[in-house]
């Protein structure tokens, strides 16, 4: 252990954090249980992919992150650019070539004691990166996934809390995982409450139908790589529609896909007891997540980070 | 300071907290921030009030626990009678006699990195107190409140979060809470998407008309108070009818108030331009409020702390 406690010499092969201004080991980031950020779960966030040593659509995320910010009425004292120094500074010091980067913006505790005011409090900004982890096995991605659509849980509607504004709020998602992993599928994906099928936990929706793509247009988190599907779908041909999906049209698709940051796009070879694709994954799914994936090496697409050369072994992560 | 570190010698004025077995000061009491408890908002908790030395229904606050885990799916590796210990020491060794205690259980981390599977997570209970504030200063209680019943806001629906297990989504209250202090009223009120009232940040609603007191039942938090205060009006005579409150009906109330743990009966003057018993506090919410905090001395509700007497003096709290 040598007697300078620096960033070199601390251990983040299990991620890093910033906070406050220092870049520290994961486990040692935390917040404290009475900032209102945990007990009214009142933060906005984002996740931000970093593949082989550079972040994919940075500026997209973080307009996304400065757009809840606004919508949550969450002031950090930090500029974007401030912010994106921190992400930099924060997975160069980690080592780590391929990451999970989390922005947080929490609203703190009130300055004035026992106010019920979200007005009076001191919110704050703080980041965190983990290695990359398949969020769903690469061979499950190739097989097709297995999916729940809940008969008994709904999507939280977005007269209650936006979903357009990334934020914590899961606690339909988590019953529904239970549900579903009971059941013996892979993840759940939600209904509204007027029948239209929205998201799932961490991902958006798309069903193909003959040269047509649609994905759900309300109720639903605006995902940046949900918009990087739609663009390739174009790209490939197919007319891509952003509306309505109800359940009885998603069940008539001939291929379903996922898409999320960090599992690209994930094809459906089940929905309930309706099989797509003969039982296996979509040739189109399985087109899109080819081109996703080049896309987030595709230097017009990416910010790359200025890693301290002494770091280069150090947390390689899992290349992807 | 004394060399020896022991609980007596540290700084509980600010509250104190109990996690994996020990008493800390409350500002050292963090969850870190990849806890699903923070990221899913994937947390069951409860609040006991103490008066005067004393927890008030402790037996009736552990029950509701105790059944929001079991709804949860949480596991905390503890049975109810460990985690009152828990609180009596946490309470005791703080030397508050006014507080607002605080039983958490958090989802934790999957023991698999990068599951996604809820029941793959290592759950963990914690607790913490704070000395009493006033949610509602006594001046305004005794006025009563200006609330807004939201336009924009609807209450997260059933199917989409159960409201009965205490849970920390306020995405919906906190929206509220901002257009409510925007427009100069105290609080905010709830309707649900068929048009019942519900309920607000932190407390139950009850509409009284003639000789019957009308309380949501669907869709709300089955709050203690709520009980207690169910209890004391049919002890003062009135018919109280648990069932969907309309929200002209509410309107058309001779009196409203509101009920929760930190504040006990708190009479409503205003809903948007609708004035109650002519722009003051209600009568009866008056007299529930006085009984209310009574019954919060009555030794058949109470559970008295066996405090250390070296903190006696230490930390009073507000005497309430």
């Amino acid at each position: 252990m040598a007697a300078f406690d620096g960033a070199m010499t601390q251990d983040f092969s299990n991620g890093a954090a910033w906070m406050a201004g220092k870049v520290i080991p994961i486990h040692e980031a935390k917040i404290g249980v009475t900032d209102w950020g945990l007990t009214h779960s009142d933060v906005v966030y984002d996740v931000v992919p970093v593949r082989e040593g550079g972040f994919f659509r940075l500026a997209d995320y973080l307009a996304r992150f400065e757009t809840s910010l606004a919508e949550g009425q969450m002031n950090v004292g930090m500029s974007i650019d401030e912010i994106a120094d921190a992400l930099h500074q924060m997975v160069a010091a980690s080592g780590l070539r391929a990451a999970y980067v989390a922005l947080v913006a929490a609203r703190g505790t009130p300055v004035i004691p026992g106010s019920r005011d979200p007005r009076a409090c001191a919110n704050h900004f703080y980041a965190w990166c983990v290695p990359y982890v398949h969020v769903i096995k690469p061979d499950m991605a190739e097989m097709g996934a297995d999916v729940l659509l809940s008969d008994e849980v709904r999507r939280i509607p977005e007269d209650s809390v936006n979903p357009r504004v990334k934020n914590y709020h899961w606690g339909d998602f988590t019953r529904g995982l239970f549900e579903a992993k009971e059941k013996g599928f892979e993840t759940v994906l939600l209904a509204d409450h007027a029948g239209n099928a929205t998201e799932g936990p961490g991902f958006n929706l798309f069903a193909l139908k003959d040269d047509r793509v649609v994905t759900p247009e309300r109720g639903v988190l605006q995902g940046i790589t949900r918009q990087t599907v739609i663009e390739l779908a174009q790209e490939a041909g197919f007319t891509v529609e952003e509306r309505a999906l109800p359940v009885e049209e998603l069940l008539e698709a001939d291929e379903v896909f996922l898409s999320s940051s960090g599992g690209g796009v994930l094809p459906v070879r089940r929905i309930n007891d309706r099989v797509f694709s003969n039982g296996g994954a979509g040739p189109v799914a399985l087109r899109l997540r080819a081109r996703y994936f080049d896309l987030t090496l595709d230097p017009a697409y990416r910010t790359e980070i200025a890693y301290d050369e002494s770091t280069a072994g150090l947390n390689p992560g899992l290349r992807v």
